[in-house]
Parts: C-alpha cells; sequence; structure tokens
C-alpha cells in the first residue's frame, strides 16, 4: 500500500463519520426517534434530554457524556458496562502515556537514519515511503540507536502494569461496593446444587434434597427448587403466549377498522392451516380466546404433571441470609466430589435452565469436546483467511487474476480498492464467528448466561490473535516467501517479526476503518434506526409490539470486547516498531470510550448483571497482549542483529510475575463472594418468598399471580407425598 | 552381569535375610528386648505378647499380623499407618494379577524364539546369558510374536486401573469414617488464619482478629489465639527443662552413690564452664536448684512479654461447632486475597509454629524458590550417578583403573564386588537426601509437618525417577554409547528403551538385595536394639531416660513411600520385558506388607495423624509410574519395529483420563473436609477450653496447669487492654 492509497482510506473513511455524526445530531432531535436515541432513559422513566430541552447544541451528548460519574452509569447501565468502560479508559491510559514519551523520543531517531535509503541504493527493487522512514525498519541493524527501541519496551511494559494495578484495585472495590450493597438481589441467598446421586430410599428428589440440606444447614435451610424438564410446558406456555399475542393486535385490527364509515368494525379473520394460507377460515378473535382457554387447561395440567413426574439431579436451595448462602456455596458437601455440587446461583435472568440438568462427567466431556472443536476451527481457519489476505492485496489480485486488470488499473477503483478490500474482506468473516461460538460454550454446560458470554469472549479472542493477527501478519507474506518458509520451519518466528514492518500501515488503515466507519454507525444508530421505522410502519399493531420493536438490547460484550482487544493488541505490537500508530489508537480509544459512556447512558439496557466478572478475563488478555508484543519485538530486535535484545527477556519474566501477582491477589474474590462483602449488609430477613419465586421459570408460574409461591411449593409437596406412599 | 554372579547376589541375600530372621525369633523373646520389639504396646499399656505367653512359636507374629484388621491397625498406629498398608496392598494386588497372566504366557514365547542365538551367530561377540533368553530381547524384530507383549501391556494397565480405583474409594472411605467418629479432635475446631492485615485503628492483633471474625461468624466464633514470636521464650524453656533434667540425673547418681558402705553417699559435682570442663566447681543439686529458680522467673516474665509484645500477622481461630469451622475454612473472607487467608489448621503436634507468621509473598516467593532449586538438583546429580553407576560395574573398573585387576580378579571377591558395588553405590547415595529435601520443604512456609512430609516425599520421588531410573538405565550405557549420543541427540529415548533389557538383572539384583537385607534388617531392629543396650549401658540414668531411648519413633514416610515406589516402578517397567521380575516384586510387597504390618502392631508410634492425606499423592504416582512403563513400552515396541506398536498410544491417553477422573471424583475431599463429614457427629459442644490449651505452646504454658486458659488468655485481654489504653 503506498502513502496516497493510504490518505484515501483516511480521507474516506473521515467523511464517513461526519456525514454519520451530522445524521445523529439531525435524527436524535427528532422526537419520534427518541425511542431509538434514548431508550434506556426513557425505560426508566426518565425525560430524553436533560431538563427537557429540545433545541440543545450538537455537541451537548459529549458535554454530557464528560459529566456523567461512575455512579450514574452504574444506575443506568449496570456494573458490567462501568467495567467496560473502564478497560476503554485504562487502554486508552497506557498508549497516552505510552505515546507521551515514544512519539517525541523515537520518530526523530527513526527518520534521521537511512537503511531504506542504503536498501534502495544497492537493490533498485526495494522500494519505501515517507512513512516507512518514521518506522523502525529504517534504523541499520547493529546501530545503538535500537537502544532507544529496547529501552521504549521496557517504558511501555511499565506503564501497562501501572495502568492495568490500578484498575484492577478500581474494578475490584467498585464490585465490593455494589455486592455489598443493601439491594436484595435473589441470587445472593441462594446457591446452586447439581449432581444429586441417586437416591435409595424412594424419596422424591424434592424430600431428598430438603432432608439433606435441612441436615447439613439446620438454622438456616429456608427453601429448595427442584430443576424439572420444562421441555413440554415450554412448549405450551409459548404456544399460549403466541395467541395472547395473536389475540391483542387482532383486537387492534378490530378495533381500528371502526372508522366513522364503517362503525360497527370487520372483525378480522384467519386460516387455521399452515402458515395461515390454507385451512379453515375462522374468526379471529374467538379463534383465539377459545385456543386460550385450552391451553391454559392444558398447561396448569402439564404443569402438575412437570412438578411431579420430571424433577431432575438438580435444584436451586435458598438459605435465610446471605452469609449462609456464601458460606454453603464455597463449602465441599459430599465425600464423592462428582455429587452434591454445590456453586454460587447464577441471577435468575441469567440462568440457562436446560444445562442445570447436565451431569458431572457429560459436562467435563463437552467442555473438552468443544475445546477440541475450537482449537480445530482456530487452526483450520487459518488457512481461508492467509489465503484471502494474501490474495487481496491487489498486486496479488492482478497477478493471480489477470482478467480484472481492466478494473483494476482504473485509478479511482484501484486506490479505493486497495484502501478496503483486505479490512473488508476481514470485517466481514470475522462477522460470522460471535453465534457459533456462543452456540458451542453453551454446550459446554455453564449454568450463567454471563459465563456464556465470558466463554466465547475469550474463544474469540484466540481466533483474533491466530487467525487476524497472525494470519494477516504472515499470510500477507506467505505467498511471498512460500519457498523460504518450506526450506525452513524453524524460522517462523523470525519470519513473523520479519513480515511485521510492512503491514504496519494494513493495520493503520483497519484501525481508522474501525473507528471512523464503526463508530460512526454505532452513534447515529442507523441501521436499528431503520429496523425500527419499517417494522412500525408495516409490522406492529399493539403498544407492546412498538415496544419490542425498539427495544435497545445490550452492549454485546461477547463480540464488542474482542474487537477491541484487537485494535489494543494490533496497537501494542506497532508501538515501538512504528510509533505513529499510537495516535490512532489513542483516538480510537478515546472516541470508544466517549461513544459508550453516550450509549450506556442513553442507549443500551444491560440484559444481566455479573458485577464485573469479566474483568479479570479482559486484564489477563492485556497482560497477554503486552507479552506477545515483548516477545515480537524480541524477535524483531534479534534480526536487526542488536546484541542486547536478550536484555527482552527479563521483561518477559517480569511480565509473567505481574500477571500472576494480579491474579493471586485479585482473581478469588471475583470468583467466589468473600464472605466481608456478604456481612455488610446486616439488614433484617429481607422477603424470601419473592426470592424464591423469582426463579420460578415463566412457564411454570400459575395464573393467579398473588400466590405463586404457595401453588408451587404445595404441587411439589402434595405430589411428593403421593408419590412416596 | 553373568548368570553365576546373579544367583550369587540372590543367594547371599539370602543367607543374611535367614540370619536376621533367627536374630528377630532369637532377640524378641528377650524380656530385656521387650522395649524394642513392642514398643508401641507398651506406650498403649498392653502386654508385649498377646494373652502373655512367653514362649510362642516363632512365626506367631506372621501369624498375629495376618490376624489383626484393618480397626486394629488404625487403633495401633492410625489411619496413615493404614493407608500405607493399603498401599503396599495395592502394589502387590497388581503384581500378583499381572503375574498370573503374564508369566505363563510370555515366557514361553520369549522362551522358544532365538534372537540372541542368531545375533550370536552372526557376531561373535555378542554375549548372552540364560536369563536373557527369557526375556522380550529374545523375540525377533517383526515378530507376530509381540502381539502377546502389546496385549500384555493393556492386561497390566487394566489391572492397574481395576485395583487402584478400588483402593482409592476404600481410602476415600476410611478417611470419612474415622473423620466423622465421634472423638474430639482439636483441629477439627481450629482455622489457621495468616497473613493479617496491619491494623489502622490502634487495636491490638488479638483485638483485631477477635472483632473481625466476631463479626463476620457472630454465633459460631469461640476464641482467638495469636500466633507469637516465641524465640525467645523457647530459648530459656528449653535451657530450664536441660536443667530440670540435669537435675534428675544428679539425684538419681547421688541415690545409688549412697551404698552400705557409704551412707552418706557423695553429692555429685560439675563444672560450670564450656562443657564443663572447665570454670568453677560446685554441688550440681544445689545448683540446678538454683538455675531452675532463676530460669522459671524469667520464663513467666518472657511468656507475659512475648503474649503482650510480639503477636505476629496470623492466628488459630476456634469456633464452638465443627460445622462451623469446616465452612469457615473453605469460605474466602476478604476482598483481597491476600489478607485474611482462612485454611484448616493442623493438628496441634503437626503445627510448624515459625512457619506460621511467614507472609504471603514471601512463601510464594520461597515456594518458586524452593522448586527451582530442586530442579537443579535433580539436574545436576544426574551426572555423579550416571558415572557412578558406569564406573562401578567391574569391566567398566578394570577397563578404567587397571591398577585394581590384582584384586578384581580374584575369583570370590570379583562375584561379590560384581554383585554389590552398583547397588551399594546407588544405596548410600540415595540415603544422603532426605534430610537436604525436608529441610528445603519446611522453607516453603507450609504451616504442618505432614505437609512437609508429603512435599519431601514428592521430591524425593523425582529424584528417583529421574536420577536412579534414568540415571542407571542410561547411565549404564553411557561410557559404552557416548558416541551414538552425541551424534544424535534426539535418539536418546530410543537409547533408553535399548537400554532397558540388559539392565533388567542389575534391577532383580537391587530388588532382591532391598527386600532380603532391608526388610531382615527392618523385622531384627538390630541397629536400633543395640542402640538401645548401649544407651542404656552408659549414658541413661532416669526413667525418662530409659524412655527415650527406646522410643520407637514412626514409619518416617518420608523415605518409605518412596522407596517402595522405585521397586514398584522398576517392577512396572520390566514387567513385559523380562516377566521373572515380577515373582521378585511379589515378593518384596508381600514381605513388605506383612512386616510393616507387624511394625504398626507392635513398633512404631505415629507422631502425627493426617487421615491418609498422602493417599491422592501415592496414587498419582502409581500411575505416573503406570505412564512411564507405556511410554518405554511403545519406544521399545517401536525399536522391536513392531508395525503395530502405535497401538499403544490410546493406552496411555486412557491412562491420563483414569488419573483426570479420580482426580475429579476422590481428590477435593482429601484437600478439604467435606460438610457432611463435619456433620455426622451431633454430639454436644466438648470442653472447648481444653480443645484451646492444645494448640499453646510448650514454651509458653505456665507452671500450674490447672489454669493454663485463663492464664493465658488473661494475660493477653489484659495486655492488650493496656496497650491499647
Amino acid at each position: 500500500m503506498d502513502f496516497s492509497s493510504f490518505l484515501t482510506s483516511l480521507g474516506t473513511s473521515f467523511v464517513i463519520f461526519v456525514v454519520l455524526m451530522l445524521f445523529f445530531t439531525w435524527l436524535s432531535r427528532k422526537p419520534g426517534n427518541q425511542v431509538v436515541y434514548f431508550p434506556s432513559r426513557i425505560l426508566r422513566g426518565l425525560e430524553p434530554w436533560e431538563g427537557g430541552r429540545r433545541s440543545r447544541s450538537p455537541v451537548a451528548w459529549i458535554r454530557e457524556a464528560f459529566a456523567a460519574t461512575e455512579a450514574d452509569i452504574v444506575a443506568s447501565a449496570g456494573v458490567d458496562a462501568a467495567v467496560y468502560l473502564i478497560f476503554l479508559s485504562s487502554v486508552l491510559g497506557i498508549f497516552v502515556l505510552s505515546g507521551l514519551l515514544l512519539l517525541p523520543v523515537l520518530l526523530p531517531i527513526a527518520a534521521t537514519d537511512h537503511a531504506y535509503k542504503s536498501l534502495a541504493e544497492s537493490n533498485s527493487n526495494a522500494t519505501f515511503n515517507n512513512l516507512d522512514k518514521l518506522a523502525m525498519g529504517n534504523v541499520h541493524a547493529k546501530s545503538s540507536r535500537l537502544w532507544a527501541f529496547l529501552l521504549a519496551n521496557y517504558w511501555v511494559s511499565f506503564v501497562t502494569f501501572y495502568v492495568l494495578w490500578k484498575s484492577y484495585k478500581h474494578v475490584s472495590d467498585l464490585r465490593a461496593a455494589t455486592r455489598s450493597s443493601q439491594a436484595v438481589r435473589p441470587e445472593d441467598y441462594a446457591v446452586l446444587v447439581r449432581d444429586i446421586p441417586a437416591d435409595l430410599q424412594g424419596q422424591s428428589r424434592k424430600e431428598q434434597v430438603d432432608s439433606y440440606f435441612r441436615a447439613l444447614h439446620p438454622d438456616t435451610f429456608y427453601k429448595s427448587m427442584v430443576v424439572t424438564d420444562n421441555k413440554q410446558a415450554n412448549k405450551i406456555w409459548e404456544e399460549l403466549e403466541g395467541y395472547k399475542k395473536k389475540l391483542a393486535r387482532a383486537e387492534v385490527v378490530f378495533a381500528e377498522s371502526k372508522t366513522t364509515n364503517n362503525p360497527e368494525g370487520t372483525r378480522p379473520n384467519n386460516k387455521t392451516g399452515f402458515l395461515g394460507l390454507i385451512g379453515e377460515k375462522v374468526d379471529t378473535i374467538n379463534y383465539c380466546n377459545e385456543k386460550i382457554n385450552e391451553l391454559a387447561a392444558k398447561l396448569e395440567i402439564e404443569q402438575k404433571e412437570t412438578l411431579k413426574d420430571k424433577q431432575q439431579a438438580a435444584a436451586l436451595v435458598f438459605f435465610s441470609s446471605r452469609p449462609a448462602a456464601v458460606s454453603a456455596s464455597q463449602t465441599l458437601h459430599a465425600q464423592m466430589v462428582d455429587t452434591w455440587t454445590v456453586t454460587e446461583a447464577p441471577e435468575p435472568r441469567q440462568l440457562i435452565w436446560k444445562n442445570l440438568t447436565k451431569k458431572f462427567y457429560e459436562r467435563q466431556i463437552w467442555q473438552y469436546g468443544v475445546y477440541g472443536i475450537v482449537f480445530l476451527t482456530v487452526v483450520f481457519y487459518m488457512i481461508p483467511i492467509a489465503a484471502i489476505s494474501a490474495f487481496t492485496t491487489l498486486q496479488n489480485l492482478r497477478k493471480y487474476l489477470p482478467f480484472l486488470k481492466v478494473i483494476v488499473n482504473q485509478k479511482a477503483v484501484k486506490t479505493i480498492l486497495e484502501a478496503y478490500l483486505p479490512q473488508l474482506a476481514l470485517i466481514i468473516f470475522l462477522a460470522l464467528l460471535p453465534a457459533l461460538l456462543l452456540f458451542l460454550s453453551k454446550a459446554e454446560g455453564i449454568p450463567s448466561q454471563g459465563h456464556v458470554i465470558r466463554a466465547a469472549s475469550g474463544k474469540y479472542f484466540y481466533f483474533i490473535v491466530f487467525n487476524v493477527f497472525l494470519g494477516v501478519t504472515i499470510g500477507g507474506t506467505l505467498f511471498a516467501s512460500l519457498k523460504i518458509i518450506t526450506k525452513t520451519p524453524k524460522k517462523i518466528v523470525n519470519l513473523l517479526a520479519d513480515s511485521l514492518p510492512p503491514n504496519a500501515t494494513f493495520f493503520v488503515t483497519y484501525v481508522a476503518l474501525q473507528f471512523f466507519v464503526g463508530y460512526g454507525l454505532e452513534l447515529s444508530r442507523l441501521v436499528p434506526l431503520i429496523i425500527f421505522h419499517l417494522k412500525k410502519k408495516y409490522l406492529c399493531k399493539t403498544e407492546a409490539e412498538v415496544k419490542e420493536a425498539w427495544a435497545p438490547g445490550d452492549f454485546g460484550y461477547a463480540t464488542r470486547v474482542p474487537s477491541n482487544m484487537l485494535i489494543m493488541m494490533v496497537v501494542f505490537c506497532y508501538s515501538v516498531i512504528s510509533p505513529l500508530i499510537i495516535p490512532f489508537g489513542v483516538v480510537y480509544f478515546a472516541l470508544g470510550w466517549l461513544i459508550a459512556r453516550n450509549q450506556a447512558l442513553n442507549v443500551y439496557v444491560p440484559s444481566y448483571e455479573s458485577y464485573g466478572r469479566m474483568w479479570p478475563h479482559i486484564h489477563s488478555r492485556i497482560v497477554a497482549s503486552l507479552i506477545i508484543f515483548q516477545v515480537l519485538m524480541f524477535g524483531y530486535l534479534g534480526l536487526k542483529k542488536f546484541y542486547y535484545a536478550p536484555l527482552m527477556i527479563p521483561l518477559i519474566i517480569l511480565s509473567f510475575f505481574f500477571a500472576y501477582v494480579c491474579n493471586k491477589r485479585f482473581y478469588r474474590s471475583f470468583s467466589n463472594t468473600p464472605l466481608e462483602m456478604a456481612y455488610k449488609d446486616t439488614k433484617e430477613i429481607p422477603n424470601l418468598d419473592s426470592i424464591y419465586a423469582a426463579y420460578i421459570p415463566p412457564c411454570l408460574k400459575p395464573e393467579k399471580p398473588d400466590d405463586v409461591v404457595e401453588n408451587y411449593e404445595d404441587a411439589k409437596t402434595n405430589v411428593s407425598r403421593t408419590s412416596s406412599v
């Protein structure tokens, strides 16, 4: 990529960004779009704009995003969003501090050397551009100028250690403060029990669980809820809900048809057969009412049967105090470790009901199976991605697909293609993965949604590191250097380090594309806006349907965090080799932070709350990126024949030590609740029945909401008594 | 080693064994030796012989050892001894079951082939003996007879899985049964708290610990005991005890001097200076009494000062119920994981007081430091041991030290030297290690004696595997094949597998030496007997001194288990290559089991009780030996050019899977106490004061024993009140 196409890329990206910003300013003022731009505020019952001013300045959102405190963020989007913002600001901090020293020192040192020039003199084939002159590649081998680049690694690393340590402490304190607050959270009073052994005394599961926990926790045991197989009940319930929606819709249609011309209205009809296309024609309202009554009765019978006969080997056990639940969740209960496995209960809305009943060894086998599949996918995805990135450089296209020459040689087409083709290929490719990874993570038998998302996000990170970063870096030079590789397979590390500098501009463009276009789309919410208006106009009839159409969703950490990580990793790895990338990284994370703050305050609604449990994962991946950067720099300094390159080794060891200390000091209080936190709340006993009711799955809730718990309880105990007689 | 020297070795070992057995039968009947042969029974207040018969048959001990139940063993020597016996019987079972199939099948298959013969015909230098003909080496390469040897590996492995699974379950149940018994054990009511953070409110440590635990466990907290720096108090106490002993001794001497000739007696004198050789001459009894009074007063002052000013950042916290202590020990207490570290308390007699106060990171750093030292020692010890074993084969001695020829060529000397020289070198070498390893393990900061012994035993096992087994196997052929190694360093695995068969006879001799001479010495207790009689005659004056002289000590698992492991590993590895080793292994473990049972019933007194916590270590090392055996067989079958050798790979994977499942299923109930066990005891609250008193170190116990706890408590609370005013 030459200098002009680099500038073209930057320029077009920037123009798109400006256009999207203008769109945002213009569209967000229209009252009809409020539900798209301020759904979170509306759901919390606030005015869309502070103070209700409609004619505010176009940059008001920036001022508001800056002015908000962390407590505001927590209140509006939860601790997880606050932790995500801490992640962005930490990386931003690292890059700002690194850039402060690296830019003024390394750029002059690189620019005043002449390695490329002397290469060009001795070898007329070699080409270089003005950007290359500002990078480490322009320094002569064995030059004592390399000392500056070596020390720059130390600076970057120590800055990272400092910022990460402060952030980890901050997140840990934030988690402790919010978890030990007075608010009653059902998951604090419950534990999840799995792998209940077969009972030999002919008790029902419910009796077995009750007697076991009553014996072990005589003072604090409250109640238990045995997990049931709800497949059938769920099916009926979903059908019932479907008819309820249909009825509401038909009633609106009927009401709307009562115009002045036709005061009676037209009663809506539908066909009962496949997709409403064939079969008998019926009056929708009557038909739905009939169906609802029929299904409601069926559901009631099925609910009783489920509670009676479909009890599984897992349960939720409720305690009368938080400390009791915390202690129980961390204490080994049974002598055989694969029975009576007790863990902290997930939030009700995070619970993956189907995974609860998976057996101990089933979970283990699935877990390793999934790891195997992911490993194979990581390895074999590398082949197509390497091919894509190698093919999509324009020179290669021309070389291998000569019939494209006519199009490609056009000046304008060429520049644009050259600027965007590889990056686009990459982005499309990456968009296909998350669904697969979420599915695989769920198959592991993890009981909570938040944990599934963390697991998927971890897998996505491996993909990104191996396929995108290493894939593009090696792949870009793969076709050119295929011969070298086959000859000396051991030198793959050297090859990698060698191919870093030529790929620097690729990644600078990639970063720029991500922040200008990506953030522009994020802030302007063009896609959700269009979808909302289309739906509202053509599909939605009832209030509930309109509300569903603008439901903002959550942040989507499973893909958001890893793609930020990729940028971070790229900037880390090129920070010393080609320090010009740092300002782009700073802009990326600064803009990202600002926009994420706006979205947290106004748009997204969390679908669960894990109190920052994703932070340790983020932390260890930042450290991993740092270590990869250090190893690559070690290789690259070695290639430059710098005798003191081994001085990188203590730095790498230090990084591992840092990771180890952080892990020891902070990690366990994220995976287990410390007793301290549970005890800070010394309030009287909360309404335990409502805590219990929070865990009843919707398909098993009786119609009358006032005696949910009694009904549920009664059904179980009556039934178990009958069955044990 | 040729066949005749092999027989000589066996023969002499057997003669020594018979002689030692005769000694045992003769000596153990003498009443004066009772305290050497039956100390455990005497200490438990039983008659030395059952039913008091003195003229019992020489094999009575065998009958008694067989007749004893596991409960007897637990009663006399504790669960640890019972678990050690389960280890011996498990390995015995594995070898018996293996041998039942391997001996009748493999020996004929090997004997009827002629690989050595054809080798001898084609190459006149090659030698082989009759033993070699019965081994796998005698089977031609690529022969289909190798199928039998391949399948033999499967048989041995499955037998091992079966026996180990049953044993693990048995040990786990035994541990559960004894731990949930009614007996009151102080460690069940206590937890160990380390890394208490610096207190900011000016409280004393005692107040800090009390308020923290009282807040978190309001219903079950009983008392706390802050760990103090007892160095000074301990020094005074030891001096005091020394003078008390000296006084007792002087009084006996004085009493004995009152003969009829000299009814007044002679008052003993001593000099006060260095070693009693110089300085003023004083009357010993008066001098000791003076010193005792002086030191007792000094001790009392020092005790108060220790309790007041030398409180450290660690404590023992006592709870009023077992389940409360169990829950507390497994629950994370503080948000910062490196503060308020709570673990199960070790037994009072296991507690290593000095290690309790080591800080969190200090422990971590020491641990890794020790691992590093051990690793280096393992690697560098290999060099001398390889040299020793290569030198000490007689041929090599003659080759490199020609001046020894005159001695070495004598027929008798030659045979004996050839039989014992390498084995002796090995045994002496191994005797030097345990002390070093115990010292290193203690330096890691482990708080309990039993854990230190497990850690040392683990390290010893690595030594044995790397240095003895691999060292001798490779080293024995090292000098001969030095050229091959330097040419193809990659082929070291092949070399290893290749050098297995020639070393088989070395190890058969080693095993025989171990069981005949080792067990003969163990049973006859010749060394302790001689030492006891010498001490009794020349040194001991008082009753206490005599008792000390025959104190039997414990089993000494730190060295005993690894040396059994070595034999087990050797027999495993040669079981298929040279099945003749199996009977020797069977005899070794059968005799070992029988003698250990006798020693457990009559001799050894446990110095601590860990309820079989060493079993998981033993188990995983047996599995490790099995895997090493499988890998070596894989290599050896490959060397034999057997095409189906890769069929060993599923077996190796299966072994890892077995280890994984066992670990998952059983391990955690060894490292943490399951709540089930703690709750089985529903007795009323025991005497908590006596539990508390059990942990007070001897140097801090006040003189008057009746109000130990009050004094101790008062001192602390008074003091802390004063200091906080």
